[in-house]
């Protein structure tokens, strides 16, 4: 059964890329091996956090739900402006405009800064950059691996993150499915009604250089296969080929019923780091070469139903 | 006109990450920095090469044409076996199979090992794993910049590779566009017949497990808009969810008046380092503060059509 046989090496090549996947028994060879799935399988319930429904945003296309997790520890001011905009139904009936392959996705107003622009109050229609924040106030949990774009790289509260000692700040990187505040050529420009996610390669360039509000912790599946815009920079060329939005809500505005119930790997416990340590150097039998190193955007941060009650 | 503002912004932005955008004209304030466009604008014939029919592969979809540029400095057996396949018209009618979000896409028989399998021959059922090649025999282009998962990195003959002093070995590295032959638990149990193309961050612990053949280098957006499959892997779960595949052929044996003429950006010249600088640092008015750092996977490779005769 070749076919079986190649499904069965690509979990074990593929088994920590999905929490979804059935956790692969280590051979009796290898008894100490755990793969990151069977770590996280493992896991206790402390390992886990629920998403705060405050924090959280549901981005309702026609084609199913994106979840996104807001960040005000990095961006305190456009997370407040986003969620007054979503509060306000300010994106219903938008659209997504732009896919351009191995780099974004972005929605907003399309008639932005025309005649016809949907008014942003009561959000602000100015905010400061937010760039980066002081690290003194967050709980930044290292990653021992190098990095060529930051001098430290970790995770704060979920979030992939690099850090400056020198300077004591830190930020949100971009990785796939990382959520950015589009902006002008001011730096103070953005206001969070314009909004972008990563589809791509890690554009690591943008780090410092653009205000990051949050993640998308689950549905970057909806997003990654809308066809690409075949204008400049990825933009749809008709009105018709945009992705309308049905709604933009905080999860604590939707009725209960009607909100999708997750936990998040939290990203600072021994679960966090043994998993790390099993993707950094995966021992089963498929690898013949563990890496010895993951790079910060490698690391994938698992999302699953909350266990029910027993 | 926030909106044409918004463009401009974004275009200066991601100048770099396409080469068919307009080159956007340098303030004079800043008569010496040159965006990575404007370098590959004025750049000499010379620092182009055309794609060679012969080491082209043209998959065909109902959507378009995607197309691969072999690598047999890199993997001889296997791209020889994979040109004995498309010769022998043994991918015609097959299909995609399995879409993976941010990980690959996978083409190949679906009856592979069973009684209805497609039988290989000609092609060998059988090659030797090829995972590296001595780097003494390839020209071996550096990028000056650190990478987590090899010694050093840079550019073979316009494939991202790594290399080890150490070992003497190099290795075509697994970044978006890449394309390998899927295997089984065995290292050598690879033919070329099942081939995946990253779609997503680069999986570089992949790097020295398996076959690397080639790479995308146009065409990827056919790809990266596939449907995932709901499956363990990305798999699709249902025959009528897989994507055909009309056929897949060399360009050499292609009628010439159906090719698609190609240039590719040669990897080893001045034109070369100037634009990859210009995308290390980044210096146009939107940027803040340059990167100072562009990892391998972060380089695209531009193509054009070749130029008119004057």
């Amino acid at each position: 059964m070749r076919r079986s046989c190649l499904a069965l090496a690509m979990l074990l090549c593929i088994v920590t890329w999905s929490s979804s996947l059935a956790a692969d028994p280590a051979p009796a060879s290898k008894p100490k091996f755990r793969t990151a799935q069977q770590i996280i399988d493992a896991a206790p319930a402390s390992a886990w956090r629920d998403l705060d429904p405050a924090d959280t945003l549901y981005l309702e296309l026609a084609s199913g739900r994106v979840i996104i997790e807001l960040a005000p520890q990095f961006a305190p001011q456009h997370v407040a402006n986003i969620r007054t905009l979503a509060h306000d139904h300010w994106f219903d009936g938008l659209s997504i405009n732009r896919a351009q392959d191995d780099f974004v996705v972005q929605w907003g107003d399309p008639d932005a800064g025309e005649k016809d622009a949907r008014p942003l109050a009561p959000a602000k229609d100015h905010l400061p950059a937010e760039f980066s924040v002081d690290v003194a106030g967050l709980h930044f949990h290292a990653l021992a691996d190098s990095d060529g774009y930051a001098p430290r790289v970790g995770f704060v509260d979920g979030f992939p993150a690099g850090m400056d000692p020198a300077t004591g700040k830190a930020w949100l990187a971009h990785c796939y499915g990382t959520v950015g505040a589009g902006r002008d050529m001011a730096a103070d420009s953005s206001t969070g009604a314009e909004l972008y996610v990563v589809i791509g390669q890690a554009p690591r360039q943008l780090d410092l250089n653009i205000t990051t509000v949050g993640r998308v912790v689950k549905g970057m599946e909806l997003l990654s296969v809308l066809p690409r815009g075949s204008g400049p920079l990825g933009f749809y060329e008709k009105p018709g080929q945009r992705v309308p939005i049905k709604s933009i809500r905080l999860a604590s505005e939707v009725p209960a019923a009607e909100r999708t119930p997750l936990q998040v790997l939290r990203t600072d416990t021994p679960t966090w780091d043994a998993q790390v340590e099993a993707r950094r150097n995966r021992r089963d039998d498929w690898y013949l070469r563990p890496a010895g190193h993951i790079d910060l955007c490698n690391v994938p941060i698992p999302v699953r139903a909350p266990p029910k009650a027993k």
